[in-house]
């Protein structure tokens, strides 16, 4: 990640860095922060080699999987807040600014667009999803690029939804003319696409699909599965018109595991509001959380089920740190350190489950094997040096491949080197399992 | 806490706690304590004040509310845990042991019953007792003692479930009589009671109201909210014949909020099985998480939905702590604070809101105000002065009274003195508030 160069820190900057050097646990968050860390300091003026040094972090595995992936320290820090009432002032605006960070996020500036934080896996966005904004009988358009777009069918049919899957085969996607053709024989309430199909790696291109969707059947909501996407891809929501996006806490985002994140259009709201029957679920009803998420933002202490201070106060952390640089620079990062990856594989002579080169994700690569390696020998070999890859999960050729998630710190801080150790372990592993490029 | 007397230490557990004051951040469920803490160590050897004195805890209110409570040291630490794969090894592992330790905490060692834990606030598991255990047109008996009850009778009727609500005034809780008058009016699926009401104190006694449920109704599944009960009122799940109980991790477990955590009996999977239409929620499907917790238990990795490490870490050492002394010890301890809690009540000339003795919680006491003293006043006196209890909830009389939560380490380490130091605090606020005894 490039440094920023010229004047360095003002006064109060350096004097931030060296009591957080004399006391490393008291980071974001926390209320010696509060104290001693002006909010219009920019964090990104952290040394981020010093604070590796002060790590509270014991040497281990890089964690190179699509998610979880590493922690940056702060982030990680604040997951040990104390103890603090989930309606009390301080936690109440740490979680209003959460939710206002969140729609610089997904870029959306439009005050109808609503964000909602929830306790619970990524895959609770899907019950989000299709228990508020479809009604049983209704008709989805689900676009299946992999494991991840047949979970959200499933979820979909639980609620009630009539869905049809237009399904690729493994490390493909649906293709405009196709879509178009489907959203012709039948009026969809939602269309639903998978961002990054995390089993695959296969990127599924936004703006195109929203204006086509806008232009042959206007009416359609459109809604993104960004669990794999949001923070390492490109994603403007209001310029590109969606209308859902559920992503999760814990992959390009950087923050643990455990919060539900989303972002929905003023249209979806509306389409929310104008069911003819109740929400189909209770604990991620739309009609339960709105209003909460509304007076949170609003820093008004609101109550409908115990949110997770600790992770709101990791999310709180992450988001600042994302939001002190440029999103277009996140991105550009992301694609670099993606390049990278693409083209050690490619000189290694293997083929990635996303073929075309303009379908594939840049925060994870889904990497073939060799056919005379097996998955079970080179996740341990590799696991031994250190690099903890991902088996392959798309059940058509799930033995066949390996993940490699190159998301958050381990792309952003070039000092931690992860991604040039883990293109050379998986040089070396393969080496030792006897490949050779033909 | 009576400390353990008599011998000290053995050598490797005094070895123990000299490298956990060398390193203070490695504790618990860090590499590096598995390193130095061997798994046979007593963690209620560890030195409670020495831990406190190293405490990563900046000085902060003491939260006294019914829930998030404050975190022991170690637990908090856990918190912090560096990243790992949630389908490798050594989180499988900690995972496993996490699940086998709540039967411990329920008391159940019957091997048909199924713990679950799942990322998300306590009222998911109402979500999960509603959509897998009860089937849309199914009747439902819910006991109601306050705003909990009529929660988790909303959640029933989201799913389709026909509820009769068996409602008390506030403070009290229906009775055996018409209990039993109920059950014989018609076929009911399953009863509901919550243990602990947390918006009023109310604490709903589960033996005989098992054993009368088994006399009269002997089908029907006893489903118990345990959300602000587990961990400090004594559930004994096998021998009192229960079916399900459903809780949060940030009550008197101890660990941050996140967590949903529960147990089933044979029975109730068995129902669950049963079922003649399919799970009506999907995040909180049985179908799709049954298998998934009994691998983790087996040490199998498998995947439904990507779970939070840090928080199941936490909740590892939550319980390691819990388990290393007798339950009924804690339940004791639980006993005498919240005796000691009520005696002051009464001195003070106040009520409770739960108004019979034989009916009041172990872990909260809900505190009907002076007609003279406002809540807008009182709280914000108590925050003042380092105590922060949380205000009414009961829609009916909310701004009548407060509540003191008492769990975990505030009445289980008498050397933090939070329980003196909050009785303190409220006869000075009251007095500050111009009340006297009349």
């Amino acid at each position: 990640m490039p440094r920023r160069t010229g004047a360095p820190p003002d006064p109060p900057a350096r004097l931030s860095l060296i009591s957080r050097h004399l006391a490393p646990d008291f980071a974001l968050n926390t209320p010696y922060t509060v104290e001693r860390l002006p909010s219009t300091i920019d964090t990104a003026l952290l040394p981020k080699t010093q604070t590796r040094k002060m790590s509270s972090q014991p040497p281990h595995p890089t964690l190179l999987i699509p998610g979880p992936i590493e922690f940056d320290d702060a982030v990680l820090q604040s997951m040990s807040h104390y103890s603090e009432s989930h309606v009390g002032p301080a936690f109440v605006a740490t979680f209003g600014e959460t939710l206002s960070m969140l729609r610089k996020l997904f870029q959306t500036s439009d005050l109808a667009s609503q964000p909602f934080i929830l306790s619970g896996s990524g895959t609770l966005g899907w019950d989000l999803v299709a228990s508020n904004l479809i009604e049983a009988g209704e008709d989805v358009l689900v676009l299946g690029s992999g494991y991840f777009s047949d979970g959200l069918a499933d979820c979909l049919k639980v609620y009630g939804a009539n869905v049809t899957e237009l399904k690729a085969p493994p490390g493909q996607k649906p293709q405009l003319p196709e879509i178009e053709k489907a959203l012709s024989q039948k009026r969809y309430k939602a269309i639903t696409v998978t961002h990054v199909d995390t089993s695959t790696g296969v990127l599924s291109e936004l703006k195109d699909l929203s204006a086509l969707v806008h232009k042959v059947s206007p009416d359609t909501l459109i809604l993104v599965d960004g669990v794999c996407s949001v923070a390492c891809e490109e994603i403007d929501f209001d310029g590109w018109k969606l209308d859902g996006v559920v992503t999760a806490s814990q992959k390009a985002i950087g923050c643990p595991a455990g919060l539900s994140i989303s972002m929905f259009s003023g249209r979806a709201m509306e389409a929310f509001k104008n069911r003819q029957t109740p929400p189909a679920s209770y604990f991620a009803s739309m009609k339960n959380w709105t209003h909460i998420m509304q007076n949170y933002e609003a820093k008004k202490p609101s109550y409908f089920a115990t949110p997770s201070p600790q992770l709101i106060h990791a999310l709180h952390t992450a988001l600042t740190q994302i939001l002190a640089r440029p999103l277009s620079e996140r991105f550009t990062l992301h694609k670099a350190a993606s390049d990278r990856i693409k083209k050690a594989v490619a000189d290694l002579g293997l083929k990635q489950v996303a073929g075309n080169p303009d379908e594939q994700a840049h925060g994870m690569t889904a990497i073939y094997l060799p056919e005379s390696v097996k998955q079970t020998d080179i996740l341990p070999n590799l696991a031994k040096k250190n690099v903890v890859f991902a088996g392959g999960i798309h059940k058509e050729i799930a033995t066949k491949y390996i993940r490699f998630g190159h998301m958050g710190v381990s792309v952003l801080d070039p000092r931690r080197g992860d991604v040039e150790r883990a293109i050379q372990a998986l040089q070396d592993g393969l080496a030792e399992c006897g490949y050779q490029k033909a």
